[in-house]
């Protein structure tokens, strides 16, 4: 099987390109995740993850991901990512991802409502969130990312 | 290289959420693929891979899948999504999905017809087809999921 | 950790198909990718990583893969994919895709703009990219893609 993730942490960042792809790219880089390959997975924190807010990802690794974004190219929207990594007491957790034409307080209170769901569904206790949040006004083309990076 | 898959099993389910990605989080929970991490492929079945429907996935882990789905949060629309399994003699299968505003029915012949053609531009024969299939009545946020987990 | 891939090539198809994924399917085959497990992307070459156009990738292997493509059911209209990685000096190189309802040039020269901002931002010298774009002009259901695989 692949290797299952051990650490993990949270990032959200905002910019703009000459292009969506350059935006994308633009906000990966702020993010610190700029210069690796995401592979993107639907969403779950593996058990005994760890948080590490330091973790340096090797250029072009495979770095399992979970993320939300939105490009916007109508000058003067305003746009925003959040994600949110729900922890348990004891055993895996919940990502979940957001991104929309709404204010970074939207977006996060709508992570926490997802997360709160999230663990309702599944029966277990959700004892903390971590979530990262970004807001941009576009410019001329404007990316906002939230993402989890899972790693080892 | 990444390990290939050796094992797989079809599964779909619907369900409703609170959120577009709450009504794909439940359909995840109820086709017992919810506690893991989808990576997403397109969309072969390796060769020799075994069908196992009774696979227990370790959660938390990265699991190749190949799915389609559908959200919608129009109430009384029907939608579904299907996905299908081509079996060759003694080689490679190919994998279809497919979703959309339709019956359940309309949804496996739209994969039946995919798998055949898939199997005919190859020069293959087509000895067996593995479909799940579901359908669903949007009550607020619906979501069907048809998906194909590949593992080890 | 996964793997990071350590050779890669560019591929570019055009297909016709009787539904989307027949389309998209019969393009993978044309490129010579139709037989593998695509794993998307996003989008770095590892340091290192050997140009190997002739290479032969084990039917059902997930394969890590960049790629843009687009579909279309409107006969007549013109579509096009392309996809570019961007080679440094003596580090990582970054792969842009696009794909649009326009010329193969009209794509190729986006690649070459994305990937002269992506160095730019990076602070890196460009001083190679290999580009592969189609253009295709739908009869019923048509579909091109562009893709860099990264293998073994």
């Amino acid at each position: 099987m692949l290797p299952t993730p051990k650490k993990f942490f949270v990032t959200a960042a905002a910019a703009e390109g000459h292009s969506c792809l350059n935006a994308f790219d633009n906000a990966l880089l702020k993010a610190r995740i700029g210069n690796v390959n995401l592979l993107r997975v639907s969403s779950i924190l593996p058990p005994g993850a760890e948080f590490d807010p330091d973790l340096e990802l090797p250029p072009g690794s495979l770095v399992p991901t979970a993320y939300g974004s939105i490009v916007s190219e109508v000058p003067g929207e305003t746009i925003s990512a959040a994600v949110g990594v729900g922890i348990s007491e004891d055993t895996f957790g919940v990502i979940m991802e957001f991104s929309g034409k709404c204010t970074r307080e939207e977006a996060s209170k709508a992570i926490e409502k997802m997360l709160q769901e999230a663990f309702q569904v599944r029966g277990m206790k959700l004892v903390d969130m971590k979530i990262a949040a970004v807001e941009h006004t576009v410019e001329k083309v404007g990316c906002c990312l939230a993402a989890v990076p899972l790693w080892y």
